[in-house]
């Protein structure tokens, strides 16, 4: 048989058979519709689409390729591989095939009559050889940069968008219930975190969380234990573990995991693309009183955090008002980090990516929105000791909020041998 | 305890009851020396090295910094985060703390004496947003891409990189072994791959295999069964899988894996950054007779490329003579990929990144030189049956070959229930 035959017959009905959730064409439509409004904003004639999530948000495809989108008409979505995928896979009408960045003009001008004037990019991430290859191929074309355009338009999230959030959320919750079966003394932090994994896997975790950056590297889970999880990393995290080499000096390693120590498990999960990320404590017999009582603080402010969100509060106030709660409660000098080296947000927006907007940081001078979504972590660290913390991810409902990680807050206590 | 001093007293410690191999002086001074023939060939002054593996390559850490590297001199690390662990990770000497890239300038004054007149950076991966920055901060000098620099002098391994190489096979070869122990009938692909992939970790894979391109998304596996074994997805690979989602269209799926069909296992491991592939089928109960002759044929053209393995021999023709015996086999249409989606390259370096020198691929016109390593992977699909395949990577020896995935080739058939 034919690939194309095949993918035009089969593809769908299997995808669909084991899971596959389609983007509609009225989401497409939608998020076009945000999107817009950014270009006409910053005087955009059209975009090119190419980053891979961006990509995704307006096409419903992730395979190779580039999105054209003027600022009135259709799109074209050009594809190099594969491109029968591509048609099934998005709602977008006009699919052709890409066979070299070299066509871009002329198929442009063919689909479009004429080239943009403007041409927005997301120079945020576009490798710069690929940049002067645009300005070569079109020369009277202004590259302007477009990358505020997506951050704009994807911080709030549709329903559909929310509704994959919430299945990424129960696969979270499905790992941490098997999280108690799993964890037994004598196993290393990266043999729990692998089998954790595993079980994520299974019910349809993808296995990363994404950041939008060159060089970010993580696992979508870090199991710290005692000492690994005082020691801070590369990341803009409160603490990053030791990781298994100085090539990859994040995350679980492969010491053996003690009784009576904190072990923290920041685990997350990506469905469809959509992401939720979740903080919760385990201990192989019962933890030291000093991590109880830091982790019972973290627990005093993720519910400060909380109290505040509804549509208009303000993000760097009410950072503001966690770092004197944390002060007051005595961990000014081991809240978000050690001295030093602490971070400067107690919350991260998410979705298709982990640095989304909003922030709740200094200077984040702007209010909550309804149907935005972000992860709440406060986190205390101990350097040479361990650390604690607790996070989940929520959205900004009509009058407050929704949690999307639903699953039980107090330290998970295992047996000892 | 201060993190400064937990760190300075116990990280290097911990590292290497832990099994962290620190990179050793004489072995940057070696690389840098490669690196520096490059820049005086393109008359470059001085780099920037950003991009992680690059960086890596040259400093023996991944914290996150800049890598300052004039033609003569020492070099000078830069640390935004973590500091002293880059002190305890680096054989560099000069290490110094990097709060903003607005002091790049004074700080390279400070050390350096002035300015360089021209500065190499990775364009090839570098964002244009950090580009711009660049130039407004070193208004005089000329930027210039030494992308080609870092693949020249990464193409060649020191014994040292062969080394972690070996070891990364040595993980590969214990997964193969668990892998006949953890295959059952049931199983689903994601979730048989998934348990590859955690008992790889529990020796030390670093869960990635890194591709320098800013859209590839893959797991460091496949686990590719039956019809999903026929499925071409977005990256240049004879086959690609039905993956999880539109979202991550490629590598296993949520499909259970059924009795006698081809089970095409493709597991890359990595340790210390270092990377090897490698390729082996497996089936429950006996798979058909075509998928047998098919795999036969893929042993043949394995063993008549490794044939050709010596300094010297010439990348190009090694491909095109494996186009001919694959037609000779009667593979012509599905060698490589299905009709009109057919890959172009027989073998590709391997090392830091999947996609180093050398290429054994159409218009690849340069000999094989000793110490370069890379993988062989014939592979023959049909669309809406599966795929089979046989992969290895190998180092050009002064004579011959090494094979570096030293793991029995037969077809492993599990026993059906």
């Amino acid at each position: 048989m034919n690939h194309k035959d095949w993918v035009q017959k089969e593809l769908r009905k299997l995808g669909i058979s084991l899971g596959f959730k389609y983007v509609p064409f009225e989401e497409i439509e939608e998020r076009l519709t945000r999107v817009r409004k950014g270009m006409k904003k910053q005087e955009i004639e059209a975009l090119l689409v190419i980053q891979k999530m961006d990509f995704y948000y307006l096409s419903g495809t992730t395979q190779d390729g580039i999105l054209f989108v003027p600022l009135e008409g259709k799109p074209l979505l050009m594809i190099r591989r594969e491109l029968e995928r591509a048609k099934v896979e998005s709602p977008i009408e006009n699919v052709v095939a890409l066979d070299s960045n070299r066509e871009l003009p002329s198929m442009i001008k063919d689909y479009w009559g004429r080239l943009p004037q403007s041409l927005g990019l997301e120079l945020d991430v576009l490798p710069v050889r690929d940049y002067f290859r645009l300005q070569d191929l079109f020369p009277g074309t202004k590259l302007m940069d477009a990358s505020l355009i997506f951050q704009g338009a994807r911080k709030i999230k549709t329903t559909f968008e929310i509704n994959l959030m919430r299945m990424a959320g129960d696969i979270g919750r499905k790992v941490y219930l098997e999280a108690r079966e799993i964890l037994e003394e004598g196993m290393t932090e990266i043999q729990f975190g692998s089998l954790l994994e595993a079980a994520a896997k299974r019910y349809g975790h993808e296995g990363l969380l994404r950041v939008r950056s060159l060089n970010y590297e993580a696992y979508s889970w870090h199991v710290l234990s005692g000492p690994c999880g005082g020691i801070v990393s590369q990341s803009d995290s409160p603490m990053g573990g030791l990781g298994l080499s100085p090539a990859f000096p994040v995350g679980a390693s492969l010491r053996i995991i003690r009784a009576n120590e904190p072990i923290l498990v920041d685990f997350g999960t990506c469905y469809h693309g959509y992401q939720v990320d979740e903080t919760r404590m385990f201990s192989i017999g019962k933890m030291d009183q000093k991590f109880i009582d830091a982790y019972n603080a973290c627990r005093e402010i993720h519910d400060a955090v909380l109290e505040e969100i509804r549509p208009g509060a303000d993000c760097e106030a009410i950072f503001v008002k966690t770092l004197r709660l944390a002060e007051k409660l005595g961990y000014r000098d081991s809240y978000l980090g050690p001295p030093g080296l602490q971070t400067r947000f107690i919350a991260h927006g998410i979705g298709l990516e982990l640095n989304e907007l909003p922030f709740m940081a200094p200077s984040q001078f702007y209010p909550l929105e309804e149907r935005m979504t972000f992860a709440v972590e406060p986190k205390i660290v101990f350097p040479g000791e361990g650390s604690v913390g607790l996070e989940n991810t929520l959205f900004v409902t009509q009058t407050g909020y929704e949690i999307l990680t639903e699953v039980d807050q107090d330290i998970f206590e295992v047996r000892e041998c």
